[in-house]
């Protein structure tokens, strides 16, 4: 398998899980299997599709149907085993976790590929990794995952260093970047299950909204 | 009538009815005038632009303005008819219908003549008929009508297809594009007037938010 | 100092601007520091990024990380300054104003200066005037500026329009670029400070939502 044939590989996989996610996100509503597809498509590729058009680069997924077909399958996929898992919400936070994670890392890839300097492959990375799920949360009308407690923007930004640090020293690119997804991965995990927050002086110290004193 | 012309004619219907559309839904607020008027051209201009930004060509009303003034217009004109009719949401959906239907052929045709294959001009299809109502919605923070139960995603997306079956068939395009608008519209009408939704099987089981059980 | 130069530090002020009140409007939520840099970082970065995206030009802040780096420092600065601040509203209502003021006389300048028409310079004005704020208060789930009763796309529409008339008459491109910002920023904020709405047949006489009659 070449580099770019896990590039594609990789970049399948999380396109898939976002769909899903897309998918999980809007079953809350009344929503019929077609606009439940929508909302998983555009979650899957919204992301990616945001980095390319910032690039000037082909949008990944006009040229190659895969994406597509892949995003429609398992939006399907996902409303037939989902459909009356109205509590799937955890599941849909570690997908997002997942996907992120593959997402960010081959971002950061396909970035320095294109010769840009690693601090936009960086930010191309958070984009990529936040961009669908932020889409998937506005068109839902659900409050993004920026907007809570838990630890979201942090490992992202983290692991994209780290990746790039890495980049610099380990044996191979393959090996830095299985590092960093499973890092962005576990780090979100973690915050999702315990409720992991950063300490109070990084924390808005405010009383969330509609809450008088 | 050249079919270029004819193509231009009915963007432009499509760009009058989404951006009275807009005013429409900004109208429940205490909008003044102008904030409608960028409502109405946003929401106007917003399906296509997406559209055009994915398929990397220029974008439609940058260099033939007539689309801006055609949604200034229609913007102005919708404010002074409509400025005390608060219950206009029903017409605002017929709108919609109207505008996705011209919108969704009138897409397909441009891909198409740009030599994408079928399922691309398919989706451009259906992001160009839906994302200017999405913009819309989000921007006048009102639920978007992929979340509601009447059937919205399915008219489009069938319509889209009947039409690029008949292309292969029909005896000319303006025959299966006519056919093809007249389809979503009627559908996308008759799901608006008796509330159709698909069977219960493919439509999320799930209770609404809000509603615990 | 060149009229380049001068045109890039007003873009840097905006972005600056910008940035904090991003900052402001995510603090009414639980965010931690690096959400809230994202927040900052795509108001600041927002309304520029689409303007450049429908012109076809590169994106702003790819090729000059001056931006980004200004984004970034504005938000951790804010952070630290307003994290318990949860009563800067009418801050970020003044920022907001500057920025706009800031950003839309500085676009109708770019706009202009790659030969588009008057009319398209003052659209792209307004949108890219509007456009991080829009983001801002999409992702932030508040209702955006539009929606009040305050003038919001009046100042920057007039204000465009005396900067374009002003251009045709005025000594120096300087001078009537300093009139049309203070003119945006003066209307805005007497707008923010009394209340200033249109005349009553210029604003949508309906009841605000959730209200019956």
């Amino acid at each position: 398998m070449t580099q770019q044939q896990l590039g594609n590989f990789i970049t399948l996989a999380a396109v898939g899980l976002f769909a899903v996610s897309g998918v999980l996100a809007g079953l809350s509503d009344e929503s019929d299997i077609f606009s439940l597809v929508v909302f998983g498509v555009v979650s899957a590729l919204g992301g990616g599709t945001i980095r390319d058009v910032l690039l000037g680069a082909p949008v990944f997924w006009i040229n190659d149907l895969a994406y597509v077909w892949v995003a429609i399958g398992a939006s399907i996929f996902a409303f037939f085993v989902y459909r009356s898992a109205y509590r799937a919400q955890t599941l849909l936070l570690y997908l997002d976790a997942a996907g992120i994670s593959l997402f960010t890392v081959q971002t950061i890839n396909k970035v320095l590929g294109l010769d840009f300097p690693p601090i936009v492959a960086l930010i191309m990375g958070v984009i990529t990794g936040i961009g669908g799920g932020l889409i998937r949360d506005v068109l839902t009308d659900r409050p993004n995952l920026l907007m809570r407690k838990e630890l979201y923007a942090t490992p992202i930004l983290l692991g994209g260093i780290v990746y790039l640090a890495l980049l610099q020293v380990a044996p191979n690119a393959e090996f830095a970047g299985l590092f960093a997804m499973i890092f962005i991965f576990a780090v979100r995990s973690a915050a999702i299950h315990w409720e992991l927050s950063l300490p109070r002086w990084l924390t808005a110290n405010t009383p969330s909204r509609g809450v008088q004193q």
